[in-house]
């Protein structure tokens, strides 16, 4: 037996969200069509007005229903630190840690020239003119520790050392609560290497 | 710092979807929104589609965009075997096993007085008509193993006997590959109480 199409359809919409898979996506739409439909209204609405509202900041390349996001716009933000992340969910997750008041600038991805990604899909002219017209003293690179991440940042840094501008990156190593034994060796070889000298 | 309110309305909506929490809601959003508007739109249109289109077979009760689903429909199906499920998703179960070919009776849900679900939610007035109107010779319980679904099938079994007609429950037991080293008590139980006497 198959599904009726439109049941179908709904399946393998599901499907292409991440972390779906079929059994999920088939669970997901007989739940919603059993038991919530005002779940599915609202979320087929949500959808629609998020696609329409939801656009990037002119300044930091944030998601945001505003022209200039609420970070870039906050007076109270210290604009002398501008953090570089690659996604949005980067910035959440620093937001979360409430030890940063700085402004960030998402990139929206990483240098990736075999998949047509270079400086101009990650707006790095847009970051250029930032760091040369806004007064930042430091910026805080926090690309993902990949390949692709570590060669973005390092662009980056260029960038900055032409403006004159201090450049840092994010530690790397051990993460608290971790076990050593559990942890990855090439980032246990990073944490050694980038020991710190406790003073007495 | 807060998400802007239509992103955050479609984590919220996301939520809603069973088996995601806010983690999964936020990547699943912050996916669509950077990298795949492509299917957050064909998704809210399919779930608008199935809304409008989904209802339920008139003689079985399962899903379907026709008055009378696929199955019901079918000539070649054998309509002397009514099996009984609780939901849509045990009928995609049971077909997948290509092993019966009888047709069905969906109860969207199981007897539940507390919930104030009784014999007139599950349709079993519309059942009772089936089974008189109907060439049935045998009804197959295929409820739930809960006390709810056993309780269910208890209050079929009744209504098929009215009718003279022969009721059968699916045999329960040790799933095949399962090490009976890790199924449940109860079930062990079940499959020792209800052991068949092999023959020569």
């Amino acid at each position: 037996m198959k599904l009726s199409p439109s049941i179908q359809t709904l399946v393998d919409a599901l499907r292409q969200l991440p972390g779906i898979g079929p059994k999920s996506a088939q669970r997901m739409t007989l739940h919603l069509l059993e038991r919530d439909r005002e779940t599915a209204s609202s979320l087929a609405s949500a959808l629609s007005v998020a696609l329409e509202k939801v656009q990037r900041c002119d300044r930091c390349r944030n998601f945001t229903e505003l022209r200039i996001c609420e970070v870039c716009g906050d007076p109270k933000r210290d604009e002398s630190l501008l953090c570089v992340v690659e996604a949005p969910a980067d910035v959440l997750a620093i937001e979360q840690t409430a030890s940063y008041r700085g402004l960030y600038y998402v990139l929206m991805g990483h240098l990736s020239p075999l998949d047509g990604v270079g400086p101009e899909q990650l707006g790095l002219d847009r970051l250029s003119q930032l760091l040369s017209d806004e007064p930042i003293e430091e910026v805080i690179l926090a690309t993902n520790p990949t390949m692709e991440g570590e060669a973005t940042g390092h662009y980056i840094a260029q960038l900055a050392r032409q403006e004159s501008i201090k450049v840092s990156r994010i530690a790397h190593g051990v993460p608290l609560g971790g076990e050593l034994e559990y942890i990855d060796t090439s980032t246990l070889a990073h944490a050694l290497g980038g020991r710190r000298t406790l003073s007495d």
